[in-house]
């Protein structure tokens, strides 16, 4: 969608949200979601999984605009790349006990099977920018190995930080398993979206992206960029409206 | 002070503060602080080293009562346990960055020489509940050992998680090594400016600790539990109230 102007606000002052309780997410969600409305917003992308695991229904009913979360996405991709049925997922404490990831599977295939895994120690990891170290390799063992020998032939990076480790898992992983996240899948449904809702810019409009952060902009806006060697331009810095209640 | 009254508020919605801007960390300390006021406090303590080292100087004007951190204990802590002049300091990728314990140690001492590391992995290890596992230790030694080869002779737990690793990093730092926090010297300043202010409780007080979050305990109260053998009774939740700039 180059025609399109994105802006993307991370909530950098209260993150991480992964081991929150449900309504201090809610809350954190409606605040930074009517930020979003404020920029004019045509629809709004939650692209975080805890947020889309614990906020996505009332996002839904609070906002005038249309939400997509990045939990369904990820369940599609993992229904497409299973053939044994027997699906892992790993994300924050708050996205796995929340248990979206078993619904949104079971939804699409009620006869799959779902075995999960609280990750908590990897947004740390991938925020101090350990992406390819023998400590990692253990970390990652040591969460994921009992995935493994539980058989599973798909695992769901159930956490929008989790594919800067792509290499690192998939070295755990070997040929055998598939490995999925809802980023290509959610961009999918958001261009649906727009097409269907009739709300897709012009092919002659610029697009553009704006990063702004809730705080000064740490050292993961290093590891992210070399990582997804995105330039994200000159950072905004934007204070938190709070939600009337 | 067995007769005192102890009202311990976590900011569990919006922690962790080590990553966070002095900015924000300044904000949340000072609407924190703010709800303390509200319990009648006499006196306040910062019982976080981030929060001390950037937000000390803020709550000390803003506040109607006397303000202690545990940056100045854990540095008296250091310059007494020292016998060569060089030590060693860890803490939050904010702390270790504000040069805080720098600034104390050389106003206690203008000659030691300290050499200092952020950590950012050991809380989230701390709260993950991996005390004493080979990893935690790897970690341990990717951070500290430099600060051993380079020849430190203290070693300054500089955040308040750190004591419940004291085991781990006591391994790896052997029998020449003091490993020092500011746990004892700041309960000693606080006993002491009492006295000075004439504020102690009288010896007939039944003391209280009541212990109150901004966000539902997660799993990290029970490791806290159970590393600390502390009964916290019924914990109370809070609602932030926003701090009027």
């Amino acid at each position: 969608m180059p025609n399109e102007s994105i802006y993307y606000l991370g909530d950098t002052a209260r993150v991480p949200y992964g081991g929150k309780s449900a309504t201090t997410v809610q809350r954190y969600s409606l605040e930074i979601a009517g930020m979003l409305l404020e920029e004019n917003a045509k629809t709004v992308v939650v692209a975080c999984n805890t947020a889309s695991a614990l906020a996505l229904s009332p996002l839904t009913e609070n906002l005038p605009v249309t939400v997509t979360g990045v939990i369904l996405p990820g369940a599609q991709a993992a229904i497409a790349a299973t053939r044994t049925g027997h699906i892992g997922v790993i994300g924050t404490r708050a996205t796995i006990h929340s248990g979206a990831y078993e619904r949104a599977l079971h939804s699409l295939h009620p006869s799959v099977r779902v075995t999960t895994r609280a990750c908590p120690l990897l947004v740390p990891l991938i925020e101090e920018g350990w992406l390819q170290t023998a400590i990692t390799d253990q970390i990652i063992t040591q969460y994921i190995g009992p995935l493994v020998d539980d058989g599973i032939d798909t695992l769901v990076l159930g956490c929008t930080h989790y594919p800067l480790l792509r290499t690192a898992i998939a070295r755990l992983l070997g040929d055998t398993i598939a490995l999925v996240d809802s980023a290509q899948n959610c961009a999918n449904a958001v261009r649906d979206l727009l097409i269907r809702e009739n709300l897709s810019a012009l092919e002659t409009s610029a697009g553009s992206l704006q990063v702004a952060l809730t705080d000064r902009p740490d050292s993961f806006l290093r590891v992210a960029r070399e990582a997804l060697n995105l330039d994200v331009g000159e950072v905004q810095l934007r204070e938190i409206i709070p939600h009337a209640p």
